[in-house]
C-alpha cells in the first residue's frame, strides 16, 4: 500500500461520509422483521407403485437425507456407498476406526470412552443451519454447545515478540485499544467530526471508548480485560502490561482475530453430544437397511424411464433398475465413472475441483489446558499447523481429544508428508504454544482428505477465484449441474450449492431436489 | 462533550503517539509466561483436639468451603443457617421451591424436569475463576459451557429505529463497519499516518478491514456478516439491508454492546448441569449434617479463648461455645445484631451498602426462541427489564425457563411493584422483543434480592463511587474487616473481598480467613 496514494482518496471519503455517501444515512427501507427461520418442511408425495424404485449413490449427508425422506413416504430406496461407512465428510474418529487414507490407513487407538472423539471433517453446526438443526431436533439427536472462540486461548506466531504466546485475549484488547484510540483521535480533528452533530459524536464517542477501554483521556493506556497480572479478588487487581501495537502489527493474525466470528461461525455454534456421526446415526436408525457397503458404481446410465446403475459388490458386478437416482459421487471422481450424461453436465462436473484440508489430533493424557484457563475454543499460530482446537465437551475429565492441525488453505502442505514427518511437524509446532505439549499427548491421527479412498478431496470449489465473485459462467455451469437429467438423475450433495462444506448445503441440495422430483411427480400423476 | 474542547487535545495526542507516548511503543518488560492459575490449595494443619470447636455464620458458599476444608482436617463444624436452606445468593430456583421474598412469598410451579430450572443469584462461572472450578472438580459437580454473547439475540431500542427490534450481529456489524470506514480515513490523512511506517500502516489498514469487513474503497457498504435477506446456500446470498450510523448512534446501548463480553464475561462461562446450585449441593454431601436451619443468631461474643454465639432455634433461645467462628452473615444485617466487635470493625461493617439487584423469569409453552436461531444468550433492551436470558441447556426440548428481566443496576424499581405489576412490566417489556411473548410464557417468579428474607439484598459495595475508584479510607476499612479479631472470629463471604457477586470470590475470601486461621494454630501449636 502506498500511503501518499490513500492519501488522495481522502478528500473523496470525507465528501462521502460529509452527506452523500451511503454509511451515515443508508438503511431506509429496513425490513425489521425476520426471515422466516423454520426448517424447510417438505410436502412430498407418495410415489405411484410402479415407479418407486430409487437408487442413491453415496451415503453421504445428503444421500441419507434422500433416503430418509422418500423412505417415509413410500418410496424402495437402495443406498449403494462405495466405502466401509456412511457419512462422507461427517467423520467421527473412535477407538477402533479405521482411517481409510490411500497409502496411509491407520487404526485409531484412542481410549475408548464416549467423550473421546475427533470430528475430523464436520465439527460445527451454526445456529443459523435450521435445516440441519430440523434434522438433529427430528432425529432425537442431543446437541449441546461447541466454543470456537476463546479470549484465553493463544496466539503464537513467530514474527511477533519473538514468537513468545500471548493470550487471544491479550492480542484482541491491546490490538483494540489502539484502534480506539485512533478513532478518536479521527474525532476529534476538526474535518473527521465534520458529518457528526455534537450529541451524535458523544454517542459514538461514548462507544469507541467502550470498545477500546479508553481512559479519560482517550488515550489507550492498557485494560483489565486482558487480564489480572496479579490480585482482582482480595486485593487490587494489576494490570497486564500493554503489548506495543508496533509489535501487534508484526503479526499477519490480527486480519484473522479480528474477524474470526463472523459469518457461519458467528451465531452460536452446536455439536451433537457424542461426535458429528450421531446425525448419520439418526438417518441410520431409519433407512439403515437401505445401504449396500462397498458397493462402487461402474456406470450411471440415464434412460427415459429411468436410470441403469451397474456396480461392483463382493467381487461381483451387479446392476441395478431405479426410476430415479440421486447421485452424491463426488463430481470429480464421477468424471471417470461411465455415463451417457448430456455434454455441458459433464463439462460442468468437470470444472468443479476440490478443497484439500486437512486435521490432525492427538489424545491428551490429561486436559492440561484446562490448568490454563482454558475450556474449549482455538488457539491460532503463524505455523504451518494454523490451529489448536481443545474440546469444548468432558469438561474436568481425565482426558481429551485435541486438534492439533487444521490446514484449511493449502492443506497438500501435510498431505504430502509421510504419517511421522505429520506427526512431528504438529508436535513441534504445538511446542510452540504448549512447551509440553510433546509430553501431554499420544496416540496421533491425520486426516488428508485429498487421500482420503473414496473421496480424494474436501468440499467442492466451484470458483475459481474468490475475490472476483461467481463468474456468469460459473453460474450457467453450476445451474446446468443441479438441474435433474431427463427427471430421472439428480445430482446433490454440498458440491451442488453456493456454500460448500456445510451441512446445511447437503441437507439443503438435497430437499432441493426432492421438490423436482415431486413436482415432477405431480405431473405425472396428473 | 464540547467537540471544540477535544479539537485542542488533537496535538497533544498526536504528539504522543508519534514516539513519546506509550501506546505504540510500550510493553518492553513484558512477562510472556502465564500467571500460575491452578486453584489454590491449601496446606491446613489439623487442629489441636481441645480447640477444634468451630461455628459457621451462615451456610453460604464461603462458609460451606470453610466447612468442607476444616472438617476434612478434622475441626468439629457445626453451621447455624437463618433461612430454610443453605446457599445464600447461589440460588436455583425449581418446582416447588419457595421464593422467601418478604411480603411476598412465592411457589414455584415450574414443570418438573431436570432442566426446568432458574439460577436466581449466580449464573455464570468464568473459565478464569480457578478455585471455584477447582471445588467443581474435586465435588464432581458436571460442568456445561453457558452462552452470555449470542449475537443472533436482539437489540431493541425505543429510541432507535422507531423501537423496531434488530438482531445483535446487525447492530455490531454495521457499528463495526462504520467504526473501521473512520479508521481508515484517520489512516489516510497525512497527519494521523505519520508515526506509521507504509508497511505498519497496510497491516493495521489489513486489520481494520478485516474488523469492518470494507469493501475495495475502505467505505463500509454493508456486510453478509449481518445475515442473509435471502439465498446463502443454494442461490447467491442477499446482504441484509445496511442500517444507517445516524440511526445505531441513537441508542446508548453501543457502549453496552461493544463491551459486553469483558472482564470476568470475556472467557468461556460455564453452569453446572442441572443448575448452579449443585455446587451447594456438593459440599452438602460432605457436610450437610454439620447444618443447622433456621437457626437466627442473636448475639456474637469474642472472648479471648473462643466466641460465644446466642441464637434462636425451634422457640428456644440456644448457646454455642466455639473456639472459632466464621461468619458470613451480611454486614448491614451483622451490623444490627448484639456484638462486642472492635469499634472500628464495627464502623467498617456499617459502611458496607449492598447492591439490590433483580431477577425475573418465566416458564415458556414452547422454546420459541430456538425458532427464531437463538440458541442461548442475550437481547438487550433500553426498557426496565432490560435482559432477556434463553437458556444454553435443554435444546430442542419442549420448554425452557426464559429469564425476563435482569435489573443489576437500580433494581429498586422493579422491587418496590407489586408481583402482578412487575409480571406485566416484564410481559410489556419482552413484547418489544417478542410480540408472542405474553402468549408464550407462564408460571413467573421474580427474585427481588432486597426484600429477601434474610439477606435483605444482594452483593456488597465498598465503594461509594465506582468512577473514582478506591479511596483511601475504603481500603483502610476493608483491611479492618477482613483482619481476624482476637483470631477467634473471621468475616468471610463475596462481602470480604473488592471483587463482589462472584462465587470465586466468596470461595477466595473463605480460603485466605483458613490460612489465616491455620497461621495462628501453627504458632499456637509451635
Amino acid at each position: 500500500m502506498n500511503v501518499r496514494v490513500k492519501r488522495r482518496e481522502f478528500l473523496n471519503l470525507l465528501a462521502a461520509f460529509g452527506g452523500t455517501g451511503a454509511a451515515l444515512n443508508a438503511g431506509a427501507a429496513l425490513n425489521l422483521l425476520p426471515a422466516a427461520s423454520h426448517a424447510q418442511t417438505l410436502d412430498l408425495r407418495s410415489p405411484d407403485p410402479s415407479k418407486k424404485q430409487v437408487v442413491i449413490l453415496g451415503g453421504g449427508l445428503s444421500g441419507l437425507t434422500v433416503a430418509y425422506e422418500l423412505t417415509k413416504r413410500g418410496y424402495d430406496c437402495t443406498v449403494l456407498e462405495a466405502s466401509h461407512r456412511c457419512g462422507g465428510r461427517v467423520l467421527t474418529v473412535r477407538h477402533g476406526d479405521l482411517i481409510d487414507e490411500i497409502g496411509n490407513p491407520q487404526y485409531c487407538s484412542f481410549d475408548d470412552e464416549p467423550h473421546m472423539y475427533f470430528n475430523a471433517g464436520a465439527a460445527r453446526i451454526p445456529s443459523s443451519h435450521k435445516n440441519i438443526l430440523g434434522y438433529c431436533k427430528e432425529l432425537g439427536v442431543d446437541l449441546e454447545v461447541f466454543i470456537n472462540e476463546n479470549k484465553s486461548a493463544y496466539v503464537q506466531d513467530d514474527k511477533m515478540l519473538s514468537g513468545n504466546r500471548i493470550r487471544n485475549i491479550e492480542f484482541t484488547t491491546n490490538m483494540r485499544g489502539f484502534m480506539a484510540e485512533l478513532m478518536a483521535k479521527a474525532l476529534t480533528h476538526e474535518e473527521l467530526n465534520q458529518p457528526f452533530s455534537d450529541a451524535e459524536a458523544e454517542a459514538l464517542l461514548s462507544s469507541i471508548r467502550a470498545f477500546g477501554d479508553l481512559k479519560e483521556n482517550d488515550l489507550y493506556e492498557g485494560s483489565f480485560r486482558a487480564g489480572y497480572k496479579s490480585g482482582g479478588f482480595l486485593k487490587h487487581g494489576v494490570q497486564k502490561d500493554m503489548i506495543a501495537f508496533r509489535d501487534l502489527l508484526k503479526s499477519r493474525l490480527g486480519r484473522q482475530l479480528l474477524s474470526a466470528n463472523e459469518g457461519d461461525t458467528g451465531p452460536i455454534l452446536m455439536q451433537p453430544v457424542g461426535g458429528m456421526d450421531k446425525i448419520i446415526s439418526g438417518f441410520l436408525n431409519h433407512v439403515g437397511e437401505r445401504v449396500k457397503y462397498r458397493a462402487i458404481v461402474n456406470s450411471v446410465e440415464v434412460l427415459d424411464s429411468g436410470v441403469k446403475i451397474v456396480y461392483d459388490h463382493d467381487g461381483a458386478r451387479q446392476s441395478f433398475d431405479a426410476d430415479y437416482c440421486f447421485n452424491c459421487i463426488p463430481t470429480h471422481l464421477m468424471v471417470g465413472i461411465t455415463n451417457n450424461f448430456p455434454d455441458d453436465y459433464k463439462k460442468a462436473m468437470k470444472y468443479v475441483r476440490r478443497g484439500d484440508a486437512y486435521k490432525a489430533a492427538f489424545q491428551a493424557k490429561s486436559r492440561f489446558w484446562e490448568d490454563q484457563e482454558i475450556y474449549g475454543g482455538i488457539s491460532w499460530s503463524n505455523s504451518p499447523s494454523r490451529q489448536i482446537w481443545y474440546p469444548s465437551h468432558g469438561i474436568h475429565k481425565s482426558k481429551g481429544i485435541v486438534l492439533a492441525a487444521y490446514d484449511y488453505g493449502g492443506g497438500i502442505y501435510h498431505t504430502q508428508m509421510s504419517q511421522s514427518d505429520r506427526i512431528e511437524a504438529h508436535l513441534s509446532d504445538a511446542e510452540k504454544i504448549h512447551p509440553d505439549f510433546r509430553d501431554n499427548v499420544e496416540k496421533p491421527i491425520t486426516v488428508a482428505w485429498h487421500r482420503m479412498n473414496h473421496m480424494l478431496g474436501c468440499s467442492a470449489r466451484w470458483q475459481r477465484s474468490f475475490s472476483t465473485g461467481w463468474t456468469h459462467d460459473e453460474e450457467k455451469l453450476y445451474e446446468t449441474l443441479r438441474a435433474p437429467v431427463n427427471n430421472r438423475h439428480f445430482f446433490i450433495g454440498d458440491q451442488i450449492s453456493m456454500h460448500s462444506a456445510w451441512q446445511e448445503s447437503a441437507v439443503m441440495s438435497a430437499q432441493w431436489s426432492l421438490t423436482k422430483l415431486d413436482a415432477y411427480v405431480r405431473q405425472d400423476l396428473a
